[in-house]
């Protein structure tokens, strides 16, 4: 047996099915494969945090996953009591996370659901099925067909059940199972940290094991701790536990276990359950702490390791726990995981889809290597503070937490001038990567002072024009694999704003017609939003070139384009351009990337940029 | 073929589901059977009013509605230009409704995909199957039977497809369809202006037909008429058009045709759509109004018409279109259908679980049929606005409509006192149905300005004490058959006020345990939640007494019924105490309905009143 894909998918955990949500928005082919029978039940990774629920929200999943799970809306430190140590005691209470940050908060939800709900979304219209049981017995490159576009490099070769042969009516074959050899354009390994694709190319995790060991508990608790439905952390005179609140009543403690020296080899399958729940009952003392119910509980030896590169010849790549494993004392694993795998994702599906230029996928290492870094660094110093408590940390847990608390969300992740990222006038400098090409490519960042190039496009509350509907703009935003210029055309009153910006909607009609949709020839892969500065009555959407609110002959007007900033008219919220640090009279003009990241800042009276800035890797029409 | 069932429900539309709903809360053997042999598939009721969408969000579904739903935010009217009366122009724009009049705006789907997310509730879990294909021929009350509790007095004929018989494998029944008669505790007929339960029990509708006549369309628009995305009631001098955006870029229009004379009968049935496009273009001058699309029309008569009474001694009640059809100008008709299905179902459950008293039953009739009688009012004014134009109607559009909108979102219904509502001190009457029995009951309304007695309880934003979590207090409020006991506690840092508020603890404990749940005997059917005026940080959950936050012993304490009043603290918001007229040093005690009517408002440090009120219709547990 021998077939052809675009593209492979290894491993249908969170990262894989993350990947697969992509690829089912592109007319490409592919299959997804996991040696499991089937997803995990429950436990294992259960902090989502607000940049991954941003994602899925852009896949319309926000919804799902807030109905299911936990909020973490507090953290609070217990020390022990200096006057009896062998008690502990609230010494703080502070937000778990500042609210400006995402409209999504920290959240917490078994893998088991999670990794459910994106089936669910894969199985509706039948996007695209996970191949169970299925093992990847080998993967190659061949090296001298990477170079060409048409090309299948990627073999690999598949060990899975027989299908029963239904000709006669009874099976006829009596082997167990089938080999199949795949022929692909591209692949990824999201297998996990024993990564198989990962091994067959030879690439290699860097760093080591610690002697720290951690249990980790899913209970109901029955208790009279009163900060049990908030995250806690707990240093106490033996020893240290963080508790995360979870659905369903559950709770999940991390209990910190004895050092283990070098010379002694630690085997966590030998710690019972009763004597995680005994070590844990000394630790909340005086409180009691005990369960009738716990749903999944394991042990885990801390370690930090990294790949030294997160692909292979840019036709394999490398995702998640296949790349990076840390501890899950901040609770990152999974969402930096799914984070790969939507940076990932879009380049795949427009490269095979034949709208950009395949060079775009060396920035999936560039982009994504630095998060796993700085995630790594991040995790051994809240690795030394949690085993080694207060005493020899020089700051609470909050404080420590607060911090960093921009980077756990997720949204402070900045990306770094390439071929799909400008950089701003301010931070001009000959060392970056392809600096030459993009000479006369620069983004004017101080026209939008709340707009960091580089990091995920911040959503605020606007306006529909036709609709008189708030919005967050965020909703504007699906994954569908659209780049998106976003006008802030500022004030239309002003008859020489409006004639600048009807100007800018001539050339941009222009510059979509030149990019249109693979799927149909009537769209372009640029979709053009407009936010104004002034009310909603002050303008009528006809009145508006029509690159701002485009004709389909069966469908109409597209009356779904245009926003206001007066949202604060009908709910209290701030001014999205004030929001956005962009003037009320001057505007600007953002390009997006189809994952939300911005790309371009720049006046709105010069198109020229973000023409060249799409001309080095958008293939045009054929008309 | 004969069976048994506790409740039989005939009809499986709006209505019919919703009941279903509430009966899928109970133990109770519920049947639901329908002649169609599918849903509706699109087109028909369209409207989803503010109440409606509380209703659906006590069972879990809001979201699921507003996903796929259309806000209608914007009313305008247009007019007669009066330099060049063919042609229309905007005359006025408002806000669809006032945003504090419910958690939930106006919104539009079409009847099918309502129909669906109630059957896929439904479908949930295998909680009811709606019996399809299945004729009722006849339905009878044996009323010598109806005053014994234990009793079948609801006798119904059903024909319905003929199961195949399958034990030899093939069909040995050639007829094609079986007879079934039903023995039925209780039934409804949710069956529709042409109710076959009606018919059979001889209750007649009052009322008559009108020769006005309209056209519907669910267009997809072609046109460049500005508030198209709005709703609009264009008075044209060719005759009127109302407007409603929907789903999926479809707007649904309502267009006036030519008034009949008495002998000449009407036959909507020979319009067709080309006429009636071409009447609606004309209306339309000078803007263009097309289409490629339309996905359902038709044409309905004007006509006003209620029965007599809602219920056939107490055994079979009928609902919704069942017992008052009206126009659909208001898009009232299946809003006012569930909503009557929703104040019946809560009370045939309880009464069928063995809790509450057979007699609560006469209150449907009795709560439901004045709002039937308020509505076909208001519709036959409506009716008037809209045919006769602005030159009769002596107000704007928006100006009746606003004086009316709080009727028509449906929160501001007002169930008159009765067993199950008491009375406030300041209406006493002596003609109330049951005084003598209620002498000593009576409500406080002056402790809680903003909370109107008989009316649904509105919902703020407060916080989880547990969890520092805002909420709504309505997502404490699920559909699920309990009462509720709302302790509105005051500033517990006052001792005097904590003494207070732990003596009602022990008060309403045995109150409880008086009136355990049939499910199980842990928990009551009633239910205490407690939301104090202080801050989140000023008291512990576990210094109060145990109603207040029940144990469990394996799921431990009961972390969600706690709340305190500084959601403020979190998001920009009011003061819950402030919105509910509550004074924060005196408190009060709210009782509310399985359907989140409020029956009761009293002090706190009186509870005789609410178990004076809970022994005239509960039935209290065996021990």
């Amino acid at each position: 047996m021998s077939s052809h894909v675009d593209l492979l998918i290894c491993g249908a955990g969170p990262a894989g099915l993350m990947l697969a949500l992509w690829a089912s928005q592109y007319d490409i082919r592919t299959r997804i494969v996991d040696n499991k029978s089937s997803r995990i039940e429950t436990g294992h990774a259960d902090a989502l945090h607000s940049r991954t629920l941003e994602i899925l929200d852009s896949f319309g999943l926000a919804n799902s996953f807030l109905s299911k799970s936990c909020r973490v809306n507090e953290l609070c430190a217990w020390n022990p009591d200096q006057k009896n140590p062998s008690n502990i005691r609230r010494t703080q209470r502070a937000k778990a996370q500042r609210e400006d940050l995402s409209r999504f908060p920290q959240s917490t939800l078994n893998q088991g659901d999670t990794e459910q709900i994106l089936l669910d979304y894969l199985g509706f219209k039948n996007r695209l099925r996970v191949e169970r049981d299925t093992l990847l017995e080998h993967i190659s490159i061949d090296k001298n067909a990477c170079d060409e576009d048409d090309a299948f490099p990627v073999q690999a070769v598949l060990r899975k059940p027989s299908e029963p042969k239904t000709t006669t009516g009874s099976k006829t074959d009596s082997s167990d199972t089938d080999r199949e050899t795949i022929h692909a354009r591209y692949a990824v390994g999201c297998d996990g940290g024993h990564s198989t694709v990962r091994q067959h190319l030879e690439m290699k995790l860097e760093g080591e094991k610690t002697n720290k060991h951690f249990g980790v508990m899913d209970i109901v608790p029955l208790t009279d701790f009163p900060d049990i439905r908030n995250s806690c952390v707990i240093h106490s005179d033996k020893g240290s536990v963080m508790t995360v609140p979870r659905e369903n009543r559950l709770v999940r403690l991390y209990v910190q276990l004895d050092e283990t020296s070098d010379d002694e080899p630690f085997d966590g399958g030998k710690l019972t359950l009763e004597e995680m729940a005994e070590h844990t009952r000394e630790m909340f003392e005086p409180y009691r702490m005990d369960f009738a119910v716990c749903n999944w509980h394991s042990v885990y030896t801390v370690g930090q390791r990294i790949a030294h590169g997160f692909s292979h010849l840019d036709r394999v790549f490398l995702a998640g726990d296949a790349v990076h494993t840390h501890s899950p004392s901040m609770g990152q694993g999974m969402n930096v995981s799914m984070q790969d795998a939507y940076n990932l994702g879009w380049k795949l599906g427009s490269v095979l889809s034949g709208t950009t230029d395949r060079r775009i996928l060396s920035t999936y290492n560039s982009e994504r290597r630095p998060v796993a870094i700085e995630l790594i660094d991040l995790d051994k110093k809240m690795c030394k503070f949690y085993s080694e408590g207060p005493s020899s940390a020089s700051k609470e847990y909050e404080g420590f937490r607060n911090e960093f608390s921009k980077f756990l969300s997720g949204v402070s992740v900045t990306y770094k001038p390439s071929t799909l990222m400008t950089e701003s006038t301010a931070d001009y400098s000959a060392t970056s990567e392809d600096f030459a090409s993009r000479a006369s490519l620069s983004s004017v960042q101080s026209l939008a002072k709340g707009i960091t190039l580089g990091q995920r496009m911040p959503s605020h509350k606007i306006v529909c024009q036709s609709e008189s509907r708030v919005v967050h703009l965020s909703e504007m935003l699906p994954s569908n694999g659209k780049w998106r210029i976003l006008v802030l055309a500022a004030d239309l009153t002003s008859p020489r704003r409006l004639r600048v910006v009807q100007n800018l909607g001539t050339a941009l009609e222009k510059l979509l017609e030149k990019y249109p949709s693979r799927e149909d020839n009537k769209h372009s892969i640029i979709e053009v939003l407009l936010l104004h500065s002034g009310s909603r009555a002050s303008i009528e959407i006809l009145d508006l070139c029509q690159v701002y609110h485009p004709w389909d002959d069966v469908l109409g007007w597209d009356y779904w384009k245009i926003f206001s900033d007066d949202a604060y008219e009908f709910e209290p919220c701030d001014s999205a351009y004030e929001k956005y640090g962009v003037g009320k009279t001057e505007g600007c003009l953002v390009v997006l990337r189809p994952d939300q990241h911005v790309s371009y800042v720049g006046p709105l009276d010069d198109l020229e940029p973000v023409r060249s800035f799409f001309g080095y890797f958008l293939n045009g029409g054929t008309s």
